[in-house]
């Protein structure tokens, strides 16, 4: 078994099945695209292990709270790491972790997308460890998410490969 | 005649004119910058064939349509193209498309971003077929946009060259 | 001394002094992280020469004129030069800026992003030059940034290294 699996296993983690979309929805480009030694991850929701987006939807600063936003955050890691390793084969294959751009569903008057998307970088700090896992990361407040009421967290990122 | 310039000509596209912007807009940056194997692509708006930014300006989920949606998307892809062929003089010279991060104006309850920003990967899609114009993609919800009442759809991206 | 600095010693510039953040923030994340010879720039807020976030805090649009903003967007890109220069050792390291994301955080009606951010993309080209301090860039309006009462302006960004 591969390290990082072997790491997961440990912490009990469950990798969601790949996404269940709303009826109608078309999605014509690549979750994550690999090109040379960088894999781009496309913009993530938080899913459910069957693959269903994950409630809450809506804003943070309105219906949603920050703890129940830090564990959106985690699914939308999760979710991200699925799609790593579907199109990886093994997530031992990520060398360096470069980037996140964390996205929350917000009311003009909510401040706290950092606590919210600290539910991703623990997530893959825990995962992959202070070395690998090292990102650099933005945390900012959107107008608008898609899917539903909306998504409440999405990010977006990239890694390195081997 | 380049493969790819080929290829537009067949599907009857016309690249638009270099921007014409608002009276005492200063932009200090590269619409693309080259740097090795890679162009960074700025945030493009949709333009009309003679470089003038495209109406209707505004908010999704207000006084545009989706479909509306669609189309600025798409003519802000072929704001991309040209900004593309301008600083690398022949679109061939792509190898793959990166990512596309793609922000649609929008009020608090639109949220069909993907079915917008549809438009511009449709078009990279067709362009360059399903290995090259392969690419990660976010589309989502901005509180505002700049230019006049406010563009209605921006988009940035990376493509690699040879 | 390096020529960077030199530059900026002629300029009259001074760099903060490491983020002092409001109590009970945790950023469990690299706020310049270097793999291979790319640094991803993490999003970086106005500072003061302490450390200290800059007000004012909100939005623009509202409370907060484009010359302050310019302002901020100026000091803001001090503060991701700090950071570069404490994970670099020297700014002399960077061989080209690739990208500027800018975020300002604004009301619906606010459309002048890009006059914002402007303050922080004139700082690079004085600072870097036109050829190294060269940059792609999107300058747009999110509905909410964090901390406090939310900061104006956040950028993040990457820059190629030697």
């Amino acid at each position: 078994m591969s390290r990082i699996e072997a790491k997961m296993n440990e912490l009990g983690l469950i990798l969601p099945q790949p996404p269940i979309l709303p009826p109608g929805v078309r999605l014509p480009f690549a979750t994550v695209n690999i090109r040379g030694k960088r894999a781009f991850i496309s913009g993530h929701g938080p899913q459910e292990e069957d693959g269903s987006l994950s409630a809450p939807f809506g804003r943070l600063g309105d219906t949603i709270s920050v703890e129940e936003g830090y564990a959106l955050a985690r699914k939308t890691g999760l979710s991200i790491l699925a799609s790593l390793k579907r199109e990886l084969g093994d997530l031992d294959r990520i060398s360096g972790w470069g980037k996140l751009f964390g996205m929350v569903n917000s009311t003009p008057d909510f401040t706290e997308q950092p606590a919210v998307i600290n539910g991703c970088s623990d997530l893959i700090l825990e995962v992959f460890g202070p070395d690998t896992g090292r990102h650099a990361r933005s945390a900012v407040g959107m107008a608008a998410l898609p899917f539903g009421a909306g998504i409440a967290v999405e990010i977006e990122g990239e890694v390195l490969i081997d």
